[in-house]
């Protein structure tokens, strides 16, 4: 069996548990390499994964014996069948953030469950600490990342708009890589106040600020960087901004490190913006794998503890509404004594 | 107020619902314009929309006075707040197919709703019938799929790889729409057996068998189309297969019409590939719309029946395992006497 099945049922057992439906298709992912849509059961004794006739034989390919799942077409299992799968089993666990409620009671009656059990991000939290393929999967995206910021930085003149820009990066990610880890953003002007911003057809200024958010995937693990420059030079009133949220993003690397609080490294962002009259729009980051936001979550609500290889964003912002916005990011590895940044391009000040 | 929530309310009103919380966006979507992260609530008196910090300016440039959506950034809305919205509310509304089990407790909690009752895809149903606008947006997304395919027949050439291919029709559509609306297939040689081929390095062989499964979108509106094609020649025992598919396919168009029912159609389908040894393996179609996959769904289980203004898709399709896959795909509107098919490509034998 392959070892993070055996993580699960380990840990299944201890929360008294006989068994698990896994619904979301990237934790089953993350537990078997598939990239299909079904569903995982984890019962007493099997481990038995239900798609359907447009998955059966990319599914036989992806598997070897020792993967111990047994694959079924949805067509070929009876009421019956299902019934049987969780015969004896006390509480059976569930992701009750991912199924619907409808599921849930699909679920509850197709396979004559006693008890559907919640349980709490189990494999999500897991998926927080990476291994050693994890960590090369997501450090390739960055690697991509950053060759495609150079490469879009050599391309950019102004009279070109922001959805032109966007599509010469999705390019770009389609050919070196499993194409972007989430919509690309490029906002110029007053658009840069907007975090959020889609592109749009706005052309770009002789003196205009840009930022671009963008990431990729690499056998399915993402890459998650932001970039604020200058076309033609950098207004005086922009650099105070710009140096502000630079600042807390370079303290922000210095402070990550096995054992930090992401509630204390939050506050002391928060608290340095205040000091200066702008305040914290979004959250300072978020882990990135299989996912593009995934645990943990940077907030000054909920604390967490940072763990040796996390994989984490780092990125504030400031936003003046209908002026401009600065934001920097990096994606973080988190290791014993400090932090590496996966990403790697340049944060001073870039004028093209 | 604007006709799709006035439509809506009226209909709440004939379930004896007081009030609904739609949360999955593109219901938002649809009913209000608003492309973002939030929930609307349809309340005894109000139309409210809550957001966050991100997405505030944004949504303020979507609506105008006259939509009556009152917005709020959610750091905005007390507790206080929560439990009065739907004060004097007997039932309240929800979807149960896309609202989360945990999501549903929430909601339950925190608005202290009486009864939180499953709407039944209500605002999805209503979704089926497109109005001149939306038949403008899939129809844009059509045309812009045709001259993609024109495209991508001239620069296919062999040595080529299927994922370069299918990065080049990705291109096109980031240039020329708001990207694809589903992933691009490339299929070449016994990979067209898979009916859902992820496209792969393989390169495409002198003389060789491509399908290719595109769409894109326009004002957020979806196309869909396949054709499948051949390099050099066609095989002889390709022949009759791809015959088989394009006379059902054509026979489906012939058949689609206000009226008509789905489940006979694909029943009479399903008759013809058992006459000649094949089986189906997919659904005949489905609706298109702001989603790639929406209501109606071809089944030979739930029958449903075409009305004017309804798009669908058109796709039968043969898959002889580790050999080759024939399918061909169009999207039609239905209308009173019969169906127009919105993607016009060439479907007769295409030799590149």
């Amino acid at each position: 069996m392959n070892q993070k099945i055996r993580w699960l049922r380990n840990k299944l057992s201890s929360l008294n548990m006989q068994g698990m439906i896994v619904s979301n298709p990237i934790n089953i992912r993350y537990l078997t390499n598939i990239n299909a849509e079904g569903i995982l059961l984890i019962t007493r004794k099997e481990n038995i994964y239900i798609t359907d006739g447009r998955y059966m034989e990319y599914v036989q390919s992806i598997l070897t014996i020792s993967d111990e799942i047994i694959v079924y077409d949805i067509n070929d299992v009876s009421p019956d069948d299902c019934e049987n799968f969780f015969m004896f089993c006390e509480n059976v666990g569930f992701e009750e953030t991912y199924v619907t409620y409808a599921k849930y009671k699909e679920y509850m009656h197709r396979f004559r469950i006693n008890n559907l059990a919640e349980t709490e991000f189990l494999i999500e939290k897991q998926r927080m600490i990476k291994d050693e393929e994890e960590i090369k999967n997501v450090s390739t995206a960055c690697e991509i990342t950053d060759k495609c910021y150079e490469y879009i930085l050599n391309y950019i003149k102004p009279g070109m708009t922001e959805r032109h820009i966007a599509s010469k990066i999705n390019e770009f990610y389609n050919e070196n890589a499993e194409g972007t880890s989430f919509e690309t953003i490029v906002a110029s002007g007053e658009n840069t106040s907007k975090p959020h911003a889609i592109p749009t057809d706005r052309q770009i200024q002789p003196e205009d600020i840009i930022t671009i958010d963008m990431g990729c995937k690499y056998n399915g693990y993402c890459s998650d960087m932001t970039r604020t420059f200058f076309v033609g030079s950098i207004p005086e009133y922009v650099k105070p901004v710009y140096d502000l949220v630079l600042k807390n993003q370079m303290q922000t690397i210095d402070d990550v490190r096995d054992g930090a609080s992401g509630k204390l490294i939050t506050k002391m962002v928060e608290n340095d913006f205040k000091l200066n009259n702008f305040c914290m729009v979004h959250s300072l980051g978020h882990g990135v794998g299989l996912e593009i936001h995934e645990f943990p979550y940077f907030s000054y609500k909920n604390d967490f503890i940072m763990k040796e290889n996390m994989i984490i964003t780092d990125e504030p912002g400031i936003y003046i509404p209908q002026k401009f916005g600065i934001r920097i990011e990096d994606t973080l590895l988190v290791t014993k004594f400090g932090c590496i940044s996966l990403t790697k391009s340049d944060k001073n000040y870039i004028i093209i």
